[in-house]
């Protein structure tokens, strides 16, 4: 380090000393896998005061108009700002503001960016949050979401042609453009992450996308999960179970199943419990498991649920270590 | 700090290890003080792929109609993300990308940020890159321009009036305006400068601001300047002289008068002179001293030369240490 870096470090570091670390949670996954969904309910749940919400899509490098000329998709490195996106979660990551690039999903259009200030949470979803190894080393808790290829297609083609405006052939010959990029850069995230998220419709029941959806969630053991062994005891064993088990690579992880016809008492029960070990004050927050209409989804709320158990749980260690 | 904060770090250094740390320039000075004269001439001289030129007015928070209602000018650090601005700048002199936020004069908006890569040198002019500790020390050399008040406005006019769309009406009233975030703000970062630049008349000739300017360098000991004591002898001394004197607050500075009558010979040994001490095999680049017209301004090309030599100097020494 030369002279002048000393400088420039010590006049930093009164500045990053007396900003407060957030806690920082990553969703990745690809299009149309739910991640705002997931996130909507965080934010919620701890309002908008105490988490700051950043998309990882507004580290686009070229608006909708110049990538048709361009020989690949958003879903691909070269077409995102990597590296700034790597220097702001780290400047997000020790308290410190940025200011962040803004991509519109409506008019694919990049415009003047915005000035945030970390609240004590800071929840990025996008399609390659856990793509580098810096912007991992960021996040406290990282997810990503993995529903079968059949369910996000379904779900993609509802948001892009109501939402986005564009047509259902629009939609499927982009699915087919992006599907090599998919594979190369966005599910290798699944690898990185501390929990793996599966929405899906229970195949040996006959189930299909229009039915409600049970949660898969994968807990592999890089972070410390809630005690299920013990929550997820002989009672509420019918909609919802605790499996040891390896994962594609071989490797031991927790299978967490919750079922879509799961009891609401014994969901009720189980979320109680969770809560319990966080030995906060406050009842369990009423806004999870919200989708787009008003009934209230089980699966959804229990993932959200252990989301938030790791975020005031991190919380909470970060202060006491 | 955290074990967090521990792996962030040690993801980071690899990349800045193998990033060149560029030699950073800031020219600070008020509205209409030649910042982007100077600039240019440096610029040009040098290449633009060898040096990064940063516009710190990019940096501003609001664009000219939400200034239109806020109680403060742009002069004013409110009016300005300083924090971002440090920050960048940090990112820069560490040899590091940055997504830089982009003010347009013309229009008065802000705009989609431009990725920048910060090559050998970079120079960065605006009305506020030395306000803050931290910010003056991310640059190996500073600069402010310090013109007679008269002259400062002569100048603003004709530019704010031809370039700028504003009448002579506005300008004034704007001027008037910003006088007190100016003393408040912009002239207290004199102090902060290793080299304080003054293009004058001479007021004893009876000469105004239609006149050829003199240029008068005041050298502060802060950084290592070119030994003028040998090259400004007998010989040259009647365009151009040093004065060993004490500034303002009573310290040692050395001053640099460059008399507009110069004589072209007198000034191009002088050059020669200052531009030999690097010891480089290149001649003294042609493009110094241009001002809008096709003519060579002696004093300016001097006072660029000068510049140049210490940023060469700078990157000598950094790879020498």
């Amino acid at each position: 380090m030369s002279d002048k870096q000393v400088n420039i470090h010590r006049e930093g570091a009164g500045a990053s000393a007396k900003a407060h670390r957030p806690i920082m949670l990553a969703i990745a996954g690809d299009s149309g896998t739910g991640k705002t969904t997931l996130t909507a309910g965080l934010v919620a749940a701890l309002g908008r005061d105490r988490i700051t919400s950043v998309a990882a899509d507004d580290y686009h490098a070229y608006d909708r108009e110049e990538r048709k000329d361009l020989p690949f998709t958003p879903l691909n490195p070269k077409c995102n700002y990597m590296d700034i996106m790597d220097q702001h979660f780290h400047h997000l990551s020790m308290g410190q503001p940025i200011l962040k690039p803004v991509y519109d999903h409506d008019t694919g259009a990049l415009g003047r960016p915005e000035y945030i200030r970390p609240a004590e949470f800071v929840i990025v979803e996008g399609l390659l949050p856990l793509y580098t190894k810096r912007s991992r080393a960021c996040f406290d808790i990282t997810v990503y979401l993995d529903p079968p290829e059949d369910i996000r297609i379904a779900w993609k083609l509802r948001r892009d042609t109501t939402k986005r405006g564009y047509t259902e052939e629009q939609v499927r010959k982009d699915l087919e453009k992006r599907e090599p990029e998919s594979a190369e850069f966005i599910r290798p995230q699944r690898a990185n992450a501390d929990i793996v998220v599966r929405f899906s419709p229970i195949e040996e029941r006959g189930e299909t996308a229009e039915d409600p959806l049970s949660a898969y969630l994968l807990l592999r053991p890089t972070i410390s999960h809630p005690d299920l062994t013990t929550i997820l005891d002989e009672d509420v064993k019918a909609g919802m179970h605790l499996k040891l088990r390896r994962d594609e690579d071989g490797k031991p992880v927790d299978s967490v199943h919750i079922h879509s016809y799961a009891d609401r008492e014994d969901t009720k029960r189980v979320e109680q419990a969770i809560w319990d070990e966080l030995g906060v004050h406050e009842p369990v927050p009423e806004s999870l498991g919200r989708l787009d209409s008003e009934s209230r989804d089980e699966p959804l709320a229990l993932t959200q649920l252990i989301l938030l158990y790791h975020l005031i749980q991190a919380q909470q260690s970060a202060g006491n270590h």
